[in-house]
């Protein structure tokens, strides 16, 4: 028997290949299968970006008497019904998994000391074992994060209705998201970023993009939280910075400022400085026959990222010899477009950028000029895509695709040959084919 | 100077692409930059179909009580505002082809006998000519079309309201997206088929999604139009067929029964059965200096197959030998979701599939269990990805790279190696990695 602890996306996927490969497997996992990134992330963030999208591209179409009025939320019943189908997609889930073969699902704590794992602290034999246990937010303030009114993405549902007033603090794309949609929710909303607000979005166009998405949104950066205060509720934040303390008041507080692997469970192995597991680009453990994949073995902390290490896991315990590729890993944030970059950082580039096109859920953003920005770069010597970034409906499978065709060597040239569907949002072929045109007259 | 005959997507691109190689280009053009895809086709369904699906999805919110309710169209303003949103993008392509180099862009009529042009009538000295004159509604109703409330997609704006109960004749992609559409309105839709309704979409189960979402119109299979009856505009159509002829009342009749290239004003080269303009795979006419492109030159009739062949003509008119490659064009159709489908014609495939997984715009579709249709079919012998068919939103860009990817020979195995971002509604990439393990636990 294979001992797999943790049926997030990486360690239910290798459950799953092993599975396939006729090898006994027992999964343990103590809340539901999906792990954060189903019950606390991305279909969380994805379940309430459709309802706010929703209702503004209705307000677009409102605003120029196309229909009568965007739809209003009830924030109580949207909690409700996403519970719903999380609990639906975690069915599925079930099913899957247990559909994939010899794939025993046990609800438990599993642990681990060097080679000796546990399931609710009894040791069990397993011929080898995956740690996948995940990660969990960071809490770094200090004083008042739990008063009531206070959540994290974990403890949302603590919010029995949508506070009017909310500070949202972090600097990046889960701030930037949950902002987003509360924003478009009717909240007021105030974030606090410790340093730069959405730093990893390059290049600048980009991040302007966002910015304009987030209008409305009180963005204040490089200003840390200092203490949550209120009696016996939070009812304002403290904010630090170089003005000095600010008081801004709150009916709530959502922290989003990182994760940290949940490797408290996991002992008798080398970790590193976030407590993660360290691992080899074949996610071997310092400890044989241990292997970890996922948010356990530190950032990226993403899902596929998480489901890949888990596949290479499992291609290795079954002694193949897989390694991790971490280079032009896709990034994305959703707003009112979906943004989303990559780049292979593999020398001088030259490149171009203009408007994304207008296609689906984008066309009625053409009277506020407003349908995305797309970016391309590509090495001037050979025609190499280095570099991509996105922002339009759909920019997360544009980028997907992308990065997978960057990682082979794909050039701009070959866009010769690309043949889309008409019309999408995608901007990224037509630039390639302009950066082809360009290099090949250029050169004549 | 070089001449081109139409500013569709054929035309446009091809003198983008000849001015940016320096070379002189006089554009001429009719109508409005753009062509039938901008102001008649692709993205006027673009326009009605953002506001249908974001009906239809405010809609699914509101049956489950996670939105009051969903908004209303305002058909009048709705189709003054894709006016004013296709004159704005006009403009852009004005722009945009200006700016590509020397491009002379003349309003008139283009024309051609054997090696001569004329513009209006008179005769024009090119160094090479490229025809791109287009295509237009094909009307085979005999009796009654010529009545008020009888339109094509070309003469849509003469419905100054929605009629009450509509009548869509055709059998295809654009009956079936205009049908869609005109009942997420609130009209009663009857659909006349003459054969099989949407018979190109294969799978089954593609098409049974389609059907799904079609519910509520009334589909008529193997009902050829009669015609079209009224006392001074179209109040009833007469329908055909094994049980005899039938009469169905209708307050507007939508003929969308196909495309005929437009070539009466193209004279003095060889022409197909169609009416088409011969070329061969370089989009050489049978005279030579003179080229053909897009639908012109006959079916399929689409966009990105006409700049393509615009782009192809263009560059072996400048001296290079560039040939048109037709395997595995992507095909799409957009209703609720997007569908679209490609393949190769390669010899024996083993496939699978499965729902469309939830993401942006299809997580709400959960509970109706109806969040699409993915399939896959690969080779047995060495993993080449052999078809694919796709419904969900985004569909239409991932089989854009998936036909891109198949033509290069792309394997399931390649899959292995993809990195997605997540969550996306991209089925295809885990259908990839799952035919990829079947393969390879198969053989051990």
């Amino acid at each position: 028997m294979i001992l797999v602890i943790g049926a997030g996306p990486a360690g239910r996927l290798a459950a799953m290949y092993l599975a396939r490969a006729g090898r006994e497997v027992t999964l343990v996992e103590r809340g539901g299968l999906g792990g954060q990134c189903l019950h606390y992330g991305c279909m969380v963030v994805c379940a309430l970006s459709d309802v706010a999208r929703t209702i503004r591209y209705a307000a677009a179409l409102a605003d120029l008497g196309v229909v009568d009025r965007p739809p209003r939320v009830s924030y109580p019943k949207l909690m409700e019904e996403t519970g719903n189908i999380l609990a639906t997609i975690t069915r599925v889930l079930d099913e899957e998994t247990r559909s994939a073969g010899p794939v025993t699902i046990v609800r438990g704590e599993g642990s681990l000391d060097g080679r000796i794992p546990s399931i609710d602290g009894r040791p069990v034999e397993a011929e080898a074992v995956l740690a996948a246990t995940g990660s969990r937010p960071v809490i770094t303030c200090e004083e008042g994060a739990d008063l009531p009114g206070v959540v994290t993405a974990h403890t949302l549902p603590a919010w029995k209705v949508l506070p009017a007033r909310i500070v949202v603090v972090g600097g990046g794309v889960m701030a930037a998201e949950f902002a987003h949609v509360f924003h478009a929710f009717g909240s007021k909303i105030t974030v606090l970023a410790r340093s730069r607000f959405l730093k990893e979005l390059d290049p600048p166009q980009l991040r302007n993009q966002a910015l304009r998405e987030l209008e409305g949104v009180e963005i204040c950066e490089h200003s840390p939280l200092l203490r949550i205060c209120g009696s016996g509720r939070a009812e304002a934040v403290v904010a630090g910075g170089k003005g000095g303390e600010r008081e801004i008041p709150a009916d709530g507080v959502f922290l989003a400022t990182g994760l940290a692997p949940n490797s408290g469970m996991i002992r008798g192995v080398e970790k590193g400085p976030l407590g993660e597991v360290v691992v080899d680009d074949r996610m071997r453990t310092s400890v044989p026959g241990v292997w970890a994949a996922g948010d356990l073995a530190g950032p990226p902390y993403l899902t596929p990222v998480a489901r890949m290490e888990g596949l290479v896991a499992a291609g290795n315990m079954l002694g193949g010899d897989r390694r991790m590729d971490y280079r032009c890993i896709p990034q994305s944030l959703t707003l009112m477009n979906e943004f989303a970059w990559c780049s292979l950082p593999d020398g001088p580039s030259a490149g171009t950028g203009c408007p994304s096109p207008a296609g689906p859920f984008s066309f009625w953003a053409v009277p506020r000029a407003n349908t995305g920005w797309t970016g391309l770069r590509a090495s001037p010597e050979d025609g190499r895509i280095l570099s991509a970034a996105l922002a339009s409906p759909g920019a997360a499978i544009v980028a997907s695709y992308l990065s997978f065709l960057m990682r082979t060597g794909c050039t701009v040239q070959d866009f010769d040959e690309f043949l889309e569907v008409h019309p999408t949002t995608d901007g990224a072929f037509s630039l390639a084919r302009y950066l082809g045109e360009w290099m090949r007259f250029r050169k004549e």
